[in-house]
């Protein structure tokens, strides 16, 4: 048995995202290990065939709302035991197969099986018998972001996971949406795969992404902003950067959220003066005034003494 | 032809980490993308074959020194066009296979045979015959993070990826370190795969990650550590919390470890002094000296004028 993460030299996982609209995938096992292996595939719209003799509620709930969902997903549940070897379904039919049953015998010949014929197949916490881990992961919107700990240690990644989700400003969403729409645009006015077409299209796209930077790209959402840089941009065979455009020709709205932009940019390098600044300032202030004072009193005191004497 | 990211329901892909250590993977090109695709594959330790009758230097070089080190990837190259089904190279043979060229009719080919043989295949640039997509990633130690923008831009996919990595903590492969030797060593004392002995092995992992938090877990890469643990945690079946280590029994730089750890946790809720703050306190320290000086010289001078008036 191979115990990759135990050499000297560890090799990585190659990070892959899987499409499998429409693909048939054979998930064996009902308990919670199955119901959150669902729950991707489900989002994913594969064609899922689960066989188990016994299934939580919550699967049972997931395959009526699946089932009865304009979603593409479709669920074939077998209420028996997977045989292995003699079953009647065969994993040579499956695009990918998921075992999460307590079964270490048939675990190990599904396992067997889907090697001989090439089948990528996960066998749960068993990682010496997957040819693909699940990472811990969360999508937001279009953005779907996996991290994978080599194995080490799946809790420690979906804390690392937490962390990640935290840090990704809020907006990113709408960035994303907006580069999709060009993008989409671009390939339908300038059609072609393969090719220096396609290569001058992709480089495009990623000076215009440079130029941009994250914050503006959600201004492509716009129809007015897309069409401005298509014909002043693509056509001239130019970057335009988002100072080049002509924003006061821009609808009011457009032009607002682009303001709104730079005012947080610009905000970065001020000075930000907040709760603790002011309790400093305060205090300086409080202490200065006494010392002020008791100085002045100490003045006003000496000069009265020399009067006195004086008189 | 289908297009998943056109539709109303955007479907997900599935993400997932694939070990490829040892496996024949098919990559057919020899451009800049092709190289790309090479780098990943050879830290997962694949067998490659690459056919192309030109590679670029980059190819060329990586193919001499990926072939003399004592890394476990290989790679086989065939100086020539790859002829699609009638070439000698078989896909079915692969598990995975990679295109990257700019001939859209064997493109096509290979991803039929692919689809025919069931083996995962991505030709570059065309989403539309790809099993998969390759996202946005990087490695930190152990730890691997993809991101992936549903196909809709992979240059904002890479924006997204650099935001990720600044703001992951320096310390967190030392963590993930940890918990792997901690994992590793329970595995080896209470084996057993699958069943009830496996499931109290991922419970109690569970509990003591969140017990100790990400950034303690690092300390587990000490022996003496993971011993007191496994002997008054798993043992005795309850969760071990840092706070019940008897730390000064420890070698003093596990102490110290631990302490600075503490340290850099109190830190958090304390007030932090820096320039901006001192600026202020220090201006209202001068104004506040200013104004007393002013208003105890009035204080003096009304004295003063009273006792004039008065003589």
């Amino acid at each position: 048995m191979e115990k990759p993460q135990e050499k000297s030299t560890p090799t990585s996982s190659l990070l892959l995202a899987f499409r499998l609209e429409s693909r048939p995938v054979l998930l064996i096992g009902g308990g919670p290990v199955s119901h959150s292996r669902l729950i991707h595939l489900i989002s994913c719209g594969s064609h899922i065939t689960l066989i188990s003799p016994t299934i939580t509620s919550e699967i049972s709930s997931l395959i009526s709302s699946s089932n009865s969902s304009p979603f593409p997903s479709k669920i074939t549940y077998l209420k028996r035991l997977y045989k292995g070897e003699s079953d009647d379904i065969k994993v040579k039919d499956f695009s990918i197969v998921l075992t999460a049953i307590d079964d270490p015998i048939i675990s190990k010949e599904t396992y067997e099986l889907c090697k001989f014929h090439r089948i990528p197949i996960n066998v749960a916490d068993v990682p010496d018998l997957c040819d693909f881990y699940f990472g811990a992961q969360f999508k937001k919107g279009l953005i779907q972001v996996m991290v994978s700990t080599s194995g080490k240690g799946p809790r420690v990644g979906a804390m690392i996971r937490d962390i990640i989700e935290d840090c990704l400003p809020e907006e990113l969403e709408s960035s994303v949406e907006g580069v999709g729409i060009l993008r989409k645009e671009l390939r339908e006015k300038v059609p072609g795969i393969g090719g220096d077409k396609s290569k001058k299209r992709m480089e495009w796209m990623k000076s215009i992404c440079d130029a941009w930077g994250l914050d503006n790209l959600k201004l492509f959402k716009e129809e007015k902003i897309r069409e401005w840089v298509f014909i002043n941009g693509w056509e001239k065979d130019r970057v335009v950067r988002p100072d080049q455009i002509p924003w006061n020709e821009m609808p009011e709205e457009i032009r607002i959220q682009y303001r709104k932009g730079m005012k947080k940019d610009k905000r970065v390098g001020k000075l930000d003066v907040g709760g603790t600044e002011m309790f400093f300032g305060l205090l300086g202030w409080v202490l200065g005034t006494a010392l002020g004072a008791l100085f002045m009193l100490g003045l006003a005191m000496l000069i009265s003494w020399y009067m006195s004497h004086k008189s």
